[in-house]
């Protein structure tokens, strides 16, 4: 095998997918990976349908995406960025954000040259800049001092400002922004980027802003690109129709930009995937031109808060600290406090790795709950800062939320 | 941008569809990239709306595919390998065949490493193998020395035995194979075969089998992995759901191989696309199951054998040579005879093109019927060899081939 994919660990989604299959308490409740528990709401289901019927919704879309769902997302867009985005030449649509943010790696980095990612990071980012032979430069996000003992807002996660000053130079080509973030739950605020911005226009750095959760936020929202036209004509911006309409298996994502980024990016998913799946295209397309009229983005908002607050309740009630997400689905709560039985019979893949993996396993094994080791999210020389952690996707039915929350109180 | 875009022309398939809505021939009759005009059987729809409903078809699939997909996929080709294939070690479901093949490729290629592959090649193998650093080595197959005057079975391509003996070396690490061929549409002989395939064991080079036409040919078909167990270890099976069921747009391949390869693939796809659209790996699943009982197989060859020989008959009328595919739904015509008028206003980006880029473009014009110029096919240096042929793609309604056939009754 090659080395990119020789050394290479177990993805921590599989793990934690495969463990909660083969746990001793089923059903369990998996709150690891981040996909919803629920449909997409019907009108989109019924688009989706609809579209199988049609034999062009079946066959392969123009390597860039389908016009209508292109259009779709260049209205919806277009009131943030206060002008028209032209369809055509400033959105592309990829195989879910992951292959269009590889495919924005492929577009723009050379062997060599160096990608800003902030730590934690989700962890797809790390392969993707490496594929085409980008290094890696981290800036480290910490939690706030108090963090493990005390509930606070995610927004108390600070950006080590000299650190990521000092890691630009001449070699960077790009930074990786991440808002509402994956693990975290900060919005970054419209000073942050701002400040990221401005040094990315002195540097010449483009940025690839993921704001995958752009539609779940709980604090005001600030998308970069739409900062100021200066930071426009560098940023790519992330999204997934997935993540926005409850349908992570679809695989549709899409990037907007200037038209001189987005041209370089599609030529790159042109070569990776060729094109993507034509009918959830479709239904997405659907899902951007009703969403509005159905009430469909407040309704998600407030549904996703309600169930923060709603699992959230269980830590207070166990004195488990957390970070309280400003925005997304995922909450990192502080297990300092749990003892784990020192003869527990960890098997070897979990056994080798820090202390969040033992929990997680544990967690399966005994209360049959599933969450992800955050360690995942660090390098290697990291993983301390992340070890009594674990991070709870709380997409899900309320009513397994309280069931989650019920074994939870097992920990007491 | 990168290199490995900046410099990029606009792919063909691109070039030709949107010449085509652009034609003032409208309907246009597109034979040009191979999207079937019809849908998938209505037991396969029918099974993608109802995974539609259902909550766990809509998130995400396993990184390796869905369990149900991976098993119906080793049923069924099972019978070819003369034993029980293993769905989890030995089969994996990729975005498309497409980023299956560039899985093998970032699996197993480093840097400088050589992939040998025939010309006439599929466009996209090219870039795959680049993006992860490998050269590729190309060796001939030549049409029949009378191939532009008599129609003749597509077998009549030869295999320049000479080059490919010569073309392995210590650097070679993989060749790439793809019967039924496209464009040429020749199933490769057994004994053609097993000379590429000693060849290869005599190497040590892994063999990339793709075989996306699989369920098409009028011919005896051999599957490579199925010759030998020696072979079977080094071979990966590249197959397509989209082609065998109707649905280009689906973006559901798998690939099938020995664990010790599947393996590496599989990590690979993980962090390309990290995993593949759940709902219609589902359908899939059920086509796969279902299609021995509905007899859908043997009907999918006999009306693909019907549509060549009922649109091949305008070519034997109009006296235009062409090759019999004997696999697949492209056909290629040789235009030779066609004269193009000296003085016509052919666009920038065609007119630096050869021969065939113009025909291809003043059929879209003036007859309103898409065909693909084959030197896509051909690196530069070699485009001399297919500037007088056009690939047309049979896979369409018979009022449509029929239409053609009326359309292309204008050339005489
Ligand atoms: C690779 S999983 C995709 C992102 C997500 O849903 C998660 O972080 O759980
Ligand atoms: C990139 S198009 C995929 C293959 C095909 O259908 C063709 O060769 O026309």
């Amino acid at each position: 095998p090659a080395k990119r994919v020789a050394g290479q660990r177990q993805d921590v989604w599989s793990i934690i997918n495969e463990a909660a299959a083969a746990s001793p308490k089923q059903p369990i409740v998996n709150m690891g990976q981040g996909f919803f528990g629920y449909n997409p709401p019907q009108f989109i289901l019924d688009a989706a349908k609809s579209a199988l019927d049609r034999v062009e919704c079946n066959q392969y879309s123009p390597t860039k995406g389908r016009p209508r769902l292109k259009k779709a997302i260049a209205d919806a867009y277009s009131p943030y960025f206060g002008r028209e985005l032209n369809p055509e030449t400033e959105v592309t649509i990829t195989t879910g954000a992951n292959e269009g943010m590889l495919s924005a790696f492929m577009g723009f980095i050379e062997p060599g040259d160096e990608v800003i990612v902030f730590e934690p990071f989700f962890d797809q980012y790390l392969s993707n800049i490496e594929m085409p032979g980008g290094i890696i430069k981290y800036v480290p996000m910490s939690p706030p001092k108090d963090g493990a003992e005390r509930t606070s807002s995610a927004a108390n996660w600070s950006i080590d400002w000299d650190v990521l000053e000092k890691s630009f130079n001449e070699k960077t080509k790009m930074i990786v922004i991440n808002t509402p973030h994956n693990p975290v739950g900060k919005v970054f605020s419209k000073e942050e980027l701002q400040r990221i911005g401005d040094l990315c226009l002195k540097h010449d750095v483009l940025i690839l802003s993921d704001e995958v959760y752009d539609r779940l936020y709980y604090v005001p929202f600030t998308r970069m690109a739409t900062l100021s036209p200066e930071l426009a004509k560098i940023t790519i911006t992330v999204g997934s129709a997935g993540k926005n309409f409850y349908a992570t298996g679809w695989r549709v994502g899409y990037l907007i930009g200037p038209p001189e980024l987005i041209k370089y990016v599609a030529a790159a998913h042109t070569r990776i995937c060729f094109s993507s799946v034509s009918p959830l295209q479709e239904a997405a397309a659907i899902g951007f031109e009703q969403a509005d009229k159905e009430g469909f983005w407040d309704s998600a908002v407030k549904e996703m808060q309600g169930k923060i607050d709603r699992f959230c309740q269980v830590f207070d009630e166990l004195g488990v600290a957390y970070s309280i997400p400003e925005g997304g689905y995922f909450v990192l709560a502080n297990f300092s406090k749990v003892k784990l039985p020192d003869d527990y019979p960890f098997p070897g893949h979990v056994a080798n790795r820090p202390r969040d993996f033992k929990l997680a396993w544990f967690m399966i094994q005994e209360l049959g709950v599933a969450a992800i080791p955050p360690t995942e999210f660090y390098t290697d020389a990291n993983t301390h800062l992340a070890e009594d952690w674990m991070r709870f996707a709380v997409c899900k039915n309320d009513n397994i939320l309280d069931d989650a929350k019920e074994r939870l109180r097992g920990l007491k």
